[in-house]
């Protein structure tokens, strides 16, 4: 018999079907045994009378929460029950695979353990229905992505993650044992998107893994995270790239509320806003009068660059202005951005730049690119880079580069926005920061 | 003005439009310069009168192929030319990167460098259009299987590629310094997406890359690859996994055709052939007997592996027999298989697992997964593997992990079949190998 999925159950009243899943509660009765079974569609209750079998009623009554049950029954229309108003008489039980027990913890049990302690037994907070929900959730946001970059011809591709040289300033750089010498996990897909332009690709996307050997401990920073990242040649400035993710933000937005919009509400208790285009921009110079004139304090060795706190102040602020959730925060000053970033022809000390800040985290950093070779491998310098490690990027300029720009997003801190969520521990499969590596 | 693609200008004969690309050859005569431009989409003659404007023509005249140009100009039907039967007549020209000659080589030249040199200057190698062809249908190619999998309940996943213990041998593992202490490079996701069926996700796909130490130097391996890999629960054998992988690169081939089917005719004189349904299957043992028949010697030390001359013989056979490009080879022996691979309850020496071989490369491996962690932690020991450090991943199967299969294709592999390629090195975006690690 082929397996019909929960959620399926009422367009098979009054016939017998196989469901799959997992036992999320057992009420064993004096006369009656009754099963909450859940797959991953939805929940449904199992009844059994006991009178009919007595040793089949022995095993259900052995049964252990969260062990893999396959069942066949009649499906009935029961008004009476809360889930769905059906429910499945029973007439066999196979058991896949019976939990331990007890449990670590019970993934639906009343109590939720720390966050540390789920982590260890990550495979058992992921059956929870927020996690689930969270990686339907990925599934659709990165689907509406991808469409949007195929309706507008990008190339996805797939950049190497082990690379000869770093791309940044060669700090939170993982060094490899690369057979008889060293090399180093990429830290951005960088240099080799911009490989891409080089190579006539005109648009490019990539969703991937990048890697920081970064020691800190916040609620926003992981070792390994998957990057989403776009670049797009014949982009003018900062402001096409920033035209282009405002659009493409805006498309992952609605139809993650066409498809999920219901479920978040209930499981979250949380409403998804479609942000409307434009979003706000505000240049960085202005950011910091308007910080001030909040009261809010700086912290000095920023170097130009805005903390948690007053990206959070920033964003209150645009909130109360103009009911925006997002902001672009445009033109940094060269010091807190990488040397190839191009900077305004007008104002060499400003480059072409945007953080991208949602509900008060920075979930993005873009730019109008460097494209002259000559410019660029004086910015490099400037920056006290040696070109000999990256003179294969600086080729990529010699031969008819065209002019370009692009951005990076973190996928796990857009979850976190998009859901409300508070540690970016939660919206990631599974966390890895300098201390964790298992499971 | 907004840029118009080369391939739409046909929709705006009499129209002044901008377009932006690459020169592709300048034929400087007495009176007119034509100028072949290409962008992402097609290309295109542009047509200059010189005695319009003297210093433009200069200006023309010292352009290098494959220089970054903007051009506006007014679109001109001319049945009399090649290139889509019309032309640009130029009115301005920017040239936005001016390319250095003479180049390394032409990509649009007369004779193609070894493949090498190409890879040394990868960025060239991929303006041609065999290139570019070949990421739009990876493109394509990867929208197909997520379409595939959206329409079927997959979730998608990022898995760790930072991992604290090998999951296979510990072969042809890459050691990463992390902070204090020793990590991996994960060799393949095999672990962690059967987590994602010890955590109720039930279907799960992961796109992304794989790492291997292998020394080796053949036209099929790489160090750095992406792998495409789903995991299914409540299968019963390998079987079900089959019958799910046929549908899906069924549905693959069919889209890739319908998109880039004539195009991949013009540009490599291949044919895109849909496999249709079932693939031949023949159990290992029988391909054994019919290479014998077949006079096709197997290496003594292959431990009931085939080797890649035996894989292009039983290719030739099913292709003879059958008249399919594909085949499945399943039944494996144990001695050829990791412990983790299900072992048939009649013939505990053959392992519920198969290899996908398309026009004779082995493009997957896939099996029925142990799910009862009693006989797992048995199959493991009997494989002389330390308990110790896989504990985590027997952890899985303690409560209620159902019973799952999936499996593993290389992408890059996929693309050489369907395109009919005979070196990998032509199918990534950058070729990793013992001694490649530039570009």
């Amino acid at each position: 018999m082929e397996r019909t999925f929960i959620a399926d159950l009422r367009q098979h009243i009054g016939e017998e079907v196989k469901i799959q899943g997992w036992l999320q509660v057992l009420r064993d009765q004096k006369k009656m045994q009754f099963l909450v079974v859940r797959d991953t569609t939805s929940t449904v209750q199992v009844a059994f009378w006991k009178g009919n079998d007595a040793a089949l009623a022995e095993q259900i009554s052995t049964l252990t929460t969260e062990s893999a049950l396959t069942i066949t029954g009649t499906v009935v229309d029961n008004p009476v029950v809360k889930l769905g108003g059906l429910e499945l008489q029973l007439a066999s039980l196979e058991v896949n695979n019976l939990a331990e027990s007890p449990m670590p913890f019970e993934p639906y049990g009343d109590t939720l353990p720390q966050l540390d302690f789920r982590m260890d037994w990550r495979y058992l907070d992921l059956r929870r229905k927020e996690n689930l929900l969270l990686f339907q959730v990925q599934t659709t946001a990165e689907f509406a992505m991808r469409e949007f970059c195929q309706q507008n011809r990008f190339v996805e591709i797939h950049t190497p993650k082990i690379v000869g040289a770093p791309s940044e300033s060669g700090a939170e750089l993982f060094t490899i044992e690369y057979f008889d010498r060293k090399a180093y996990l990429a830290q951005s897909p960088q240099f080799y998107k911009q490989m891409a332009m080089a190579a006539g690709f005109e648009r490019v996307f990539e969703i991937g893994p990048v890697f920081r050997a970064d020691p800190s401990f916040t609620s926003r920073h992981m070792t390994e995270f998957t990057g989403v990242d776009m670049e797009i040649s014949w982009t003018q400035s900062h402001e096409d790239v920033m035209a282009i993710q405002e659009r493409w933000l805006n498309h992952i937005y609605q139809r993650v509320k066409d498809v999920h919009g219901e479920q978040i509400r209930e499981v979250f208790n949380h409403e998804i806003v479609v942000p409307t285009l434009p979003f706000p921009r505000i240049p960085m110079a202005e950011v910091i009068q308007i910080l001030k004139q909040r009261g809010y304090q700086l912290p000095a060795d920023k170097k130009g660059d805005i903390d948690p706190g007053g990206e959070r102040e920033i964003a209150a602020y645009v909130k109360e202005k103009y009911n925006h959730d997002f902001v672009f925060v445009t033109d940094w000053p060269i010091t807190a951005r990488p040397f190839y970033h191009m900077r305004h022809p007008n104002n060499p000390n400003l480059t072409m730049s945007y953080d991208l800040i949602a509900n008060g985290l920075e979930i993005t950093t873009g730019a109008q690119r460097e494209h002259r070779p000559e410019i660029l491998k004086k910015q490099a310098l400037e920056k006290g880079l040696h070109l000999e490690p990256i003179q294969f990027y600086l080729d990529f300029f010699r031969f008819g580069c065209p002019p370009h720009g692009g951005f990076g997003l973190g996928l796990s801190r857009l979850l976190m926005v998009m859901l409300g969520l508070n540690n970016i521990r939660e919206s990631v499969f599974l966390f890895r920061g300098p201390t964790r590596l298992i499971p």
